[in-house]
């Protein structure tokens, strides 16, 4: 850790976490890591399919947010922040950032990260500069720390971009993406993550207006016509074509149907080139995959295309 | 029949009609309710997961509204109008309602019923007036007029309801809902459909922006978090508290977790009732269900309330 701080606190602002051993393997695999862990309080508890009522998952976050650690981690997603949004403290949130806070996580997190960028509690940190800070669309404890298929609990290359991010020496990812783009170059603000979510945002006041950004997007379980609807919905509200470019993760799990017939992901994603004007580039390693990188939402980045190698630098 | 005019045409502008049989069995029982039923010539072509190409569906939109039969009912859901909203022609469509046409359908076809709200092609009916032209939320001839599970094809609600409606005669529908809203009485523009494409239109220009109104949702195949976090959507936008009164119908079809630990459809309506103040009710006889009655959308309506007897007049 190239930081003063490395204190890193797991919480679970949504889903309720079935078994204790994932979090606690993840606990031991980042402690190996270097950093000094903590299990908030509320982090096993469970009410419903909830990691605690609501009010006890808010105050878990406000909690956290006047801790401000150097790492705030989600144990996992689920489904949950949608309900605390209208109730929670943004200054608290802004606050925890301007004292080195990075609060990480995907999947139903994509509703804090983009939240807190519409109520302006992203940070305010400027290209080039190389903080940890802010907003990441990144691993959580569950799934990418607290796995038991390896010695290692997750990924190689999704640890390392982690440990990489939270030192605030991560500076760029890179990525193979499809022929067509090569010599694109093109710089916004970052954001994103995952479509059902952004879908829910979108036309309340927790939806980010972000213009001139560059959107990434990734969905687990949507069949291909679902991930075209809300695509479709995002276009036809104008927040497409206002981007400069949208960047598609992982697209996984999902179940095709004996009534498709030749319709799938590809076709998606060509109907949806054929109607927006922005350059829509796949395969972003991200989404509900073994292999993520981290991504700071919020921040200003470039994108640039050589050849069929893309890179989002920041 | 007691309009003058009763022609009805079959179309699809959503899914394909994997089978021609269940399309003949509904015309055979339409023409022994009275209609003189046409199946239009697109509506059995197929184009991946579509009845045929968007320019294919579109234009058979088109030509049934220029034609402006008496009924045009969809064959069927699926997916396919959000791909054809930005292309379609309202002042057709409301010249269309103006000469007559009672555009029938649920699912998918909410899309068009609501767009054409938001366009202004919904018609101008005042309550009293005993007419059949416009939107309904109602029936669809595979799935309530072709099935092979009875003699009659459907439900004798459902039918007997339909041909009511379609004769002008259909003034009010009732229903039985929870305890708790007697006394209730309303009025306003009743409007909605499924929840999934209401979501799939909020923030874009095919969302009708009513205030005051009575809004209705059903869906299928979602599970209740889903169904929470939508609504919820509809909530944080101001959809819902714009609204006098939010009416329930099936919520059917989806698969319940072990990680739900008693969160259900019950909890997620009473969560909805603490957030909201527009009251609330169950009960609607519309949705994925055998059993639907017919609504006009875009018609101002009264909504009372007797003990647990609910009724919706226009």
């Amino acid at each position: 850790m190239s930081t003063a701080r490395n204190d890193l606190v797991l919480f679970s602002p949504s889903g309720i976490v079935a078994r204790a051993a994932p979090v606690r393997k993840a606990a031991r695999r980042l402690k190996a890591m270097g950093f000094d862990v903590r299990v908030d309080e509320a982090a096993l508890l469970k009410q419903q399919r909830f990691a605690g009522d609501d009010d006890t998952r808010l105050a878990a976050l406000h909690r956290i947010a006047g801790e401000a650690p150097a790492v705030a981690l989600a144990t996992r997603g689920g489904y949950g922040l949608s309900r605390l949004l209208d109730r929670l403290d943004w200054k608290a949130m802004q606050r925890s950032v301007e004292q080195g806070t990075a609060w990480v996580g995907y999947s139903d997190m994509t509703a804090l990260h983009l939240a807190a960028l519409a109520h302006g509690a992203a940070g305010a940190a400027q290209p080039g500069e190389g903080v940890r800070a802010g907003l990441w669309a990144g691993p959580m404890a569950c799934d990418d720390f607290g796995r038991d298929d390896s010695d290692l609990g997750g990924d190689d290359v999704t640890q390392d971009t982690f440990s990489e991010a939270m030192s605030g020496e991560l500076e760029a990812v890179g990525f193979r993406t499809e022929a067509g783009f090569d010599g694109l170059e093109t710089s916004g603000r970052l954001w994103g993550g995952n479509l059902a979510i952004v879908q829910a945002l979108l036309g309340t006041p927790h939806f980010p207006r972000v213009r001139g950004g560059v959107l990434f997007l990734e969905d687990v379980n949507e069949h291909p016509y679902r991930i075209e609807r809300a695509l479709l919905q995002l276009h036809q509200a104008g927040v497409l074509a206002q981007q400069k470019a949208i960047v598609l993760g992982a697209f996984t799990e999902y179940r095709k149907s004996p009534l498709d017939r030749g319709y799938n992901l590809k076709t998606v994603i060509a109907h949806l080139r054929s109607v927006c004007p922005a350059p829509i580039l796949t395969g972003l390693p991200f989404g509900h995959v073994p292999v993520k990188v981290c991504l700071p939402v919020g921040r200003k980045v470039n994108l640039m295309v050589q050849g069929r190698d893309a890179f989002i630098l920041w």
